[in-house]
């Protein structure tokens, strides 16, 4: 395994002050399941009434995790609510074991809080393919159950961390003519250091009272526009789970109508996403491509992802290579419709090619002197419609091949 | 520009003795495009009654030659008939400078040769977005008619390459009951050691009868067997052309029902296209991607080019490690039909995972030995269908990196 040794460039300054959040309390433990030293499971235990939504990854091959969470989640259900997270081990392609270590750990854990076992929700990551000493986990959770404290989210977001490089967490606040809400989210992702531990895990967790329907709703509308719009190297974990939990602990209602609460939520889910790609693994620049004027939004978006999903384009950054070519290229590529000859691309606000060829105001100079930036945006006009579409992803060094490839040498 | 060092490791021994193909002849010359000291044009004239097929890329923002070429193909015409190709410069996005190189190359190739203009193909690869100087290309057409050659093919070869690492060759005959049939052709491509020169080229000399759209219908066919089955990092080029002539000087005339003929040009077509895969930048393992079991064949191609671009995957291969978790993972997120319990996964004969979990008589040693082999094959049957597909990549390397990241530095 190649050595950790610095955090992402790209990572932001320090882990921010996240707030309680009445109505949830978490606790960590040191369970030995791969790592030593350091821990590796999370107990998140939300009271009576709260509500939980998810959303999961979409691969054929997904966990047994997963699909043990998307068999519960919209289930009504009362009684508290506990989510159980380990790393070291995904419990991912490990057959019917697989399915034995969550019945083992949900049964554990509903025992423990008292949480109906179809309230028990878990996530496991790390190795892929090796059974999950799910033993070590369940010897911890009656300890776990007795050191709940509402201030424990800064250390769950340590717990669930694999070979990420700094902790994820972010936290918004709405205040409502009702009064104020609170949300705070943790996340771990795309720090491939150690190979088959790509899995990205997301908890939110909010003290408004939200109907679990509207919570769905909710999630999926923004996890469309915030997670499923982030690619570090066009690869899916078989576990990417996100869960959210409204606790109602503040009394403020929201509903499907509450643009405030969801705006704010937006921000969140975005600065998580976010700091996900900027732990990239080798990633040394940030980089937005925003994609406008193609026929429908589902076109933009599908240019905007080959665009950053392309090799040629993610090394051409890394070079700080303003290689607009290579953008006609995945336009060209991706399958949705395009016209040459209507195409304008900026390198941030620097109109690099429009009708069919170079911009005449643009020279190599501004181009080369722009991508020496830490923080890029690629913005391209497909000039045949309104759809749009924004996505964030980082270059492609060698820094990713040492992680991915080098790990043995 | 990284400094071309050394040739790929996967190249062959040496260049093919590649014989008359009587009916067409071939001329080089330094034109001085972009590179000096070398050919940088060639010309290749067919006699009268030549027939010619082609298949070309599917990018929407295709070069100017591409779209006249496309044009052409499958108009019957008479006379004799010219390809004229360039290294150096593409063509591509170049808008109406574009048309008019191509239209300037195509009236002089038509005057130098006396082809009708409907005759007249060419084909541009090299640096992208540059205006082709196409005088200079005019400027030999005269002298390159005067100098065409029955044995010229091997030059052209050369003439035609950009960064490719080596010229690429492949002969076959047949022999059959009319007489022996001779085809050669030639390939550029996948060496992309400067950006903007992905382009693959593939030129087909044969000197059997062949109508016009049996040749195309067969060209179609057996493109989508080869070609249109290998990726080196899933960026599509957009001017790749495969054009392929029949002189009929042979007298031998083949039709629809001409099996051997077909399975003599499908071992070439595959020839050719694994050799492109064996200059892909950076490569150090050739690798085929069988995977067979799945509902459709469309569903393999899927799942097989899934495998076969995925990053995670390809610097597992670089780095000699036999992640078969990064597999699974890959036909899960494919988007075809899969069941992640009825999977079967060998490195080359290996069985390294099935019934949903590693095979019980897999020793990571034995994959890791296997790893260690230049030339790789993945096997993979989904346990759904009769489906079937196989692709050829390379692995992803520092090299690949050096070549399209590091030019600048």
């Amino acid at each position: 395994m190649a050595a950790i040794t610095k955090v992402s460039p790209l990572a932001p300054e320090k882990f921010p002050d996240l707030p309680v959040i009445n109505g949830v309390r978490f606790a960590t433990a040191q369970a030995g399941v791969k790592y030593k030293g350091r821990t590796d499971v999370m107990l998140a235990v939300a009271d009576t009434g709260s509500t939980i939504a998810g959303v999961f990854t979409r691969s054929a091959t997904r966990s047994a995790p997963v699909l043990d969470c998307q068999e519960k989640i919209g289930k009504s259900g009362t009684g508290p609510l506990a989510i159980v997270v380990n790393s070291g081990n995904s419990n991912a392609f490990t057959g019917k074991h697989g399915r034995a270590s969550v019945a083992a750990i949900t049964e554990a854990a509903a025992k423990a809080t008292g949480a109906d076992i179809d309230r028990v929700f878990t996530s496991s990551t790390g190795v892929i393919g090796e059974p999950l000493p799910h033993d070590k986990i369940v010897a911890v959770l009656g300890d776990l159950n007795t050191t709940l404290d509402a201030g424990g989210i800064g250390a769950a977001a340590r717990a669930i961390m694999t070979t990420d490089t700094y902790p994820k967490g972010s936290t918004v606040t709405v205040d409502t003519a009702d009064g104020q809400i609170k949300i705070a989210g943790i996340a771990k992702g795309s720090g491939m250091i150690a190979p088959d531990m790509a899995t990205m895990l997301v908890y939110i967790f909010t003290d408004a009272n939200i109907a679990q329907a509207d919570l769905q709703a909710m999630v999926s509308t923004i996890n469309d526009m915030s997670f499923n719009c982030i690619t570090v190297d066009s690869d899916t974990s078989t576990s990417d789970t996100l869960l959210m939990v409204a606790t109602g602990a503040s009394g403020v209602t929201v509903g499907p109508s509450s643009t405030e609460f969801r705006s704010a939520l937006n921000a969140l889910f975005l600065d998580l996403a976010h700091q996900v790609v900027r732990d990239g693994e080798g990633a040394s620049k940030f980089v937005e491509i925003r994609v406008t004027g193609a026929v429908t939004d589902a076109d933009a978006k599908t240019h905007a992802m080959a665009i950053a999903n392309s090799p040629l384009i993610k090394t051409a950054i890394a070079g700080e290579d303003p290689n607009w070519g290579r953008v006609v290229m995945a336009i060209g590529k991706s399958g949705a419709a395009a016209d040459r000859d209507l195409l304008s691309i900026w390198f941030g606000d620097i109109l690099v090619a429009e009708n069919g060829w170079r911009a005449e105001s643009y020279t190599e100079d501004a181009g080369a002197s722009y991508m020496k930036a830490q923080d890029l945006v690629i913005k391209v006009d497909i000039g045949l419609g309104n759809g749009t579409a924004t996505v964030w992803t980082c270059d492609l060094t060698h820094g990713y091949i040492e992680i991915n490839a080098d790990y043995r040498s």
